[in-house]
């Protein structure tokens, strides 16, 4: 009995030991150092208006996207990093660029109408002065009696999406409450409770009858479609209208505008009011080069044993159209670009090789990503995977709009949790607090989680995003937060740097069963 | 000292019986009835549609406010009221209207620009292709740099304006708090803290500034001039860039635009990136009649006696030239109408006469209101009165947007306090509770009080007015509140039936000095 506490004693400094062993280090020498380069120096703002005011729109393919890339690639190496260049992913498709967009109202009177080219469909070859048609769609059958009636004629197909007046603010952050709820998940995969089977099959069929009824327009002659998908006061959301494939059919022009606009024109057909509608747009096609292109750099590892070894960390440069794609995804890019900046600004001599990629083709499927990633790590078709996968210690991604970084998601790695909390630590002053299991979905973190590799996407504060921003014609430079942007580079800048000085790269998890691409 | 309690019960009896006789009586049998069909079979918003999307813009002197008023005409007259007609309340100036408006950035890349020609300014004449100057403007004297380098440039002067994400809600309603403070205003005028004299000095040196500079531009042979007033999004504010006047100096073709679009180019050319603009802009005078019109209509009152006395209800036809005017002012126009067709339909016998007066050239200057007042009311120069000054008991005017009616302003007159307390009781439930002494200004129930006429203007809650609506390009339909609109309407009706039925006319407060024309 006596020897009994001090056995307890002695498994209780053993303990406390291992948990000692396990406290992940931080170097706050350096978060201090960063902290001074990202949040007193901070180039993000001047980073993001090249790849926004002056690059312009940055569709895949476009010249757009090309001047950016260049550009990325002239600036990272004017900031020192090394291998700068921009790398072939695989094949995209065809480019395509906006030359002219017009569309008024003619009659009843004149108005001019806010409204942009869909993605990859043809202009309208000079100006089209023509009369509006409601057409009336809920099935296929519908389509019948407006047979030889849409010859020349603009389309518009009934909507009933109100232009709902909100009481609630276009921009948020992340409460206290949202954060502890995200922090305390009990998963890492929530039920996607918005998209039910239902929802999904809805939206398929709804899909398959608009991609009907436009080939059944097409058959008939009409000279335009017009279609909305939300969007309010002047703001509205884009896409495209044709794919990007070199041996796609040919589609009308069409023409994406608010919910305003359109319900105006649908409002006026519906009381027998004529409304003639004119209408010019001139569009282009670029199939020289049909290849798709990440763009690379590095600040080159500088230990024996640790410097074939990689921490990437990236962004799509790649947007849409309508704008210029500030928060999706110049923000991210630009805030990447930062981080490396801060550091080759520093003079760190990093353990192993930091890499920076700034994918494209993000938008149609994370093609850039995945290209990259099946070209370097693996296929996750077959979970064949490369010498050069193991050598990665991680992969770190923004693209959730400008907001400030509230946090990071392990994607289900819980291993990495005790990490993550160690070197966020540093940064709770700056609102960055939450570690959450959850899983996120939707850009490039996915095509290295595919393969086994450790990618992560940090929370960020989602301000404007979904109200204003997120693939709009409003999504332009003055929409970004620069104190945002300096936060979000100064904690990347860390994190990347913590990766990088690692004895051990980061843990894993269980490698996934092939073709699970999520 | 016996007989000291009876003479003060006989005194309490005798105010108990004063204030028993000064109670207004309220007829809760026809609020009953106005409530049903105003709530029930409202024909608000088809009124609204009538005069917004089917006329169109009705900028004072445009054809659009001309079929919007003949439009009105025939309304009126299809529900039944009596001596429907236009009424010239004097001269106007030139009309104008829009007939074409395209504007894009065509270098350093393709890129579509919401803006508006601002009103009575000449188009382009044809499709101008230039270059964007910026001119750096604090003093006159910083013009002359520019000499003899403006010749068919496309000219933005330097702003300093951030389009400042907000974290504030568009749309808003009072709520107790504000009402309450209102409620229990000390006096009628508040001290206009906005407007301090240095804010009026500075403002009238800015404009100042802008006009020596407009004419520089012009001598120059400068193309277009592009300029901003804010506004957000897509949302942009408009107004007029040259007179109205038949004699007016001709200007250069201007076009405003929202804050994001102007500062790109601003930001490109500080950054010495050329940038180059296509233009093409097409606008129409009218000067074949320079008249303006009012619309009036009346339920003719049927009591012997009172019949010759009016109660006058109204609110501006005319709007802006961006949109379509629908919160300035078809809101307050399709209430009104709808007040009267609510009390037409209910087969109302009034005793006094109820006139509508639908407003124009409101937005230069209140010219149709106060031109109806000095035709038949007197002369708020001279006050030289008419005897139709003696008849008229009350105007009612709605001019504050689409929100409902939360009370009513006193415009300083304590007398109708207890009148206005119980005719707005039975609409307490419909959010309509307060009553204030404060006066409102800015719109044509103004032109009454100028002459010492009951004039008044309800409280309404503001929704999204200051920030989407208000003379901006955005001011459509669909920013309309149904609900609102409707309960606006309902107790606008009860409001003016109290009036034409009351014993007397309404109390007056003491008439102005000459001149004092508020």
């Amino acid at each position: 009995m006596k020897k009994k506490p001090l056995l307890a004693l002695a498994l209780m400094l053993q303990f406390a030991f291992v948990a000692q062993a396990q406290q992940e280090p931080v170097d706050l020498d350096m978060v201090h150092r960063i902290k001074q380069e990202g949040l007193q120096n901070s180039q993000v703002m001047k980073t993001a208006f090249y790849l926004t005011d002056v690059s312009g729109p940055r569709l895949s393919g476009s010249p757009g996207l090309t001047r950016a890339n260049e550009w990325a690639v002239k600036q990272l190496t004017g900031w020192g990093l090394k291998n700068a260049h921009q790398e072939e992913w695989g094949t995209f498709g065809r480019g395509w660029e906006v030359e002219k967009s017009y569309i008024a109202m003619a009659a009843p009177y004149y108005q001019q109408l806010i409204a942009t080219p869909k993605a990859w469909t043809p202009g309208t070859n000079g100006e089209v002065k023509a009369e509006a048609v409601l057409v009336k769609l809920e099935k296929e059958e519908d389509l019948q009696q407006y047979k030889g009636k849409l010859s020349g004629k603009i389309i518009l197909t009934q909507i009933d999406n109100e232009a709902k007046t909100t009481f609630a603010a276009d921009a948020k952050r992340y409460s206290e409450e949202e954060l502890h709820e995200m922090a305390m998940s009990l998963e890492a995969s929530r039920s996607q409770s918005s998209w039910t089977p239902e929802r999904i099959a809805e939206y398929r069929a709804r899909m398959a009858l608009r991609n009907k009824a436009n080939e059944f327009f097409k058959e008939e002659g009409a000279a335009v479609i017009l279609s909305t998908r939300g969007g309010m006061h002047g703001t509205h959301f884009t896409s495209n209208g044709a794919p990007y494939a070199p041996d796609a059919k040919p589609a009308l022009p069409e023409l994406e505008m608010g919910l305003e606009d359109y319900n105006r024109i649908v409002r006026l057909l519906e009381a027998k009011q004529p409304v003639k509608l004119e209408v010019e747009t001139k569009t282009r096609f670029f199939d020289k080069d049909m290849k798709g292109y990440n763009v690379i750099a590095e600040i080159p590892g500088t230990d024996k044993k640790l410097k074939d070894e990689v921490v990437m960390l990236g962004g799509h440069i790649d947007s849409w159209h309508g704008s210029t794609g500030a928060t999706d995804n110049a923000a991210g890019v630009a805030v990447m670009m930062e981080a490396v900046r801060i550091l080759q600004a520093m003079g760190v001599k990093p353990k192993r090789t930091i890499r920076i990629a700034l994918w494209t083709g993000e938008e149609q499927g994370l093609h850039g990503s995945r290209g990259y990633v099946k070209n370097h790590f693996g296929d996750p078709a077959t979970m064949k995977l490369t010498k050069e996968q193991e050598k990665l210690s991680a992969y770190y991604n923004l693209d959730n709009g400008t907001g400030k970084i509230r946090g990071i998601y392990l994607q289900g790695n819980d291993a990495v949790r005790p990490i993550m909390e160690a070197w966020l630590a540093p940064f709770h002053d700056l609102g960055a607090t939450t570690v959450t299991i959850r899983n996120t979905g939707g850009t490039d973190h996915l095509a290295f989680d595919a393969v086994g590799l450790p990618g992560f996407q940090f929370i960020q504060d989602e301000i404007d995003y979904d109200t204003r921003t997120h693939h709009t014609n409003q999504d332009s430079y003055d929409r970004l937060q620069a104190d945002d942007l300096r936060q979000a580079a100064t904690i990347v800048a860390s994190m990347v740097y913590h990766t990088a000085m690692r004895d051990k790269k980061l843990p894993r998890k269980p490698l996934p069963k092939p073709r699970q691409t999520s």
